[in-house]
């Protein structure tokens, strides 16, 4: 079936171009999973357009460090077993999701909302940047843990450089081959990187 | 990140839940798909919801050949031009948009809106056969175009049986190598049956 196809029934087609406009969703994908909803009772197409419709106006933003919230504190935030002098920069909500996923972390976030990118037309200024350098201060640990690539790195520079006169402590993630990797295997630049930033060898006692 | 992460906002996470719902689409995907359209604006998620909403009661199925419709006839059963004693009888709404993409047919349609499948919990009652029957009479083809598997010739047999006896002709799809198809790398049950199943030799002069 080609995407020009001409659809049996207006509303199949106002769906099928609707779940299209996702991202990764070509049209037959939309139009399979257009015939699916239409297969499934009135109530809960309703609930799933609901669910749907209540991201524009049910989800807020944290007014500290932009993450998606119920309010206007998020519940990292509000949250006061949790070191709020480490701060996790992070280009979006599914790196603060990822990171809680691994329970390794008790400090706080700030989401940028994306990273410096002059190809998507994404600058400085429309991320949070101002705001995180609000919060920068001497006693305050702020780890940048943004995408490896250029920009990326550009991101963490820029940053830096916005906030290296505030007194407070910047660091960045380990990189380096994952734990279980083999050597055959890795790209030569990680190879590279981990020789060159090797580490003291640690032996639990 | 795990599927059963805590998710920052509810609103987020009704979303999440019922786009994975949908076929296909894991707990990730859809948390991507989700922040995807939660970055747009609210207008683009209201349109969104709306069209797929549309789809409860939008849609209608036409009262002679079962497809998805704007109204109780469908565009091709209102046709004049194509021929109303060749019935197609495919599983679904798709097939008939995969035939018509073809551009090489030019009878009508029956959608049956599934097959027999016992697994399923899917039986004769289920299905438009009665519908179908009645369309059958002397000087009409039915075309059965099911699919090949166990359920599809199981529910062509019982298309068979019910509409033998009203004098109309019965056919299926051929079957054999694709177009372009080499033989050394056709499943062997295909190859077999297009040697059982061969054709005379056809040379356009």
């Amino acid at each position: 079936m080609s995407p020009s196809a001409n659809y049996p029934s207006k509303a199949l087609q106002e769906a099928v171009e609707a779940i299209s406009s996702l991202p990764g969703v070509g049209s037959r994908s939309a139009l399979r999973l257009a015939l699916h909803l239409l297969r499934q009772p009135a109530e809960k197409i309703h609930h799933f357009a609901a669910a749907v419709d209540n991201l524009a106006e049910g989800v807020q933003y944290c007014r500290t460090c932009n993450m998606v919230s119920d309010g206007e504190q998020c519940s990292i935030c509000a949250d006061s077993r949790r070191d709020h002098d480490t701060i996790c920069v992070v280009e979006s909500v599914r790196d603060v999701m990822s990171i809680e996923a691994t329970g390794q972390y008790r400090g706080v976030y700030h989401v940028l909302g994306g990273i410096i990118s002059p190809i998507n037309g994404t600058g400085p200024s429309d991320l949070s940047i101002g705001a995180l350098a609000k919060r920068a201060r001497p006693g305050v640990e702020i780890i940048l843990a943004l995408p490896g690539d250029v920009e990326g790195e550009t991101t963490s520079f820029y940053i830096y450089r916005q906030i290296e006169e505030s007194g407070c402590k910047v660091s960045t993630l380990a990189r380096g081959l994952g734990f279980g990797d083999n050597l055959e295997y890795a790209d030569s630049l990680t190879l590279g990187r981990s020789i060159i930033n090797r580490q003291p060898f640690h032996v639990d006692k």
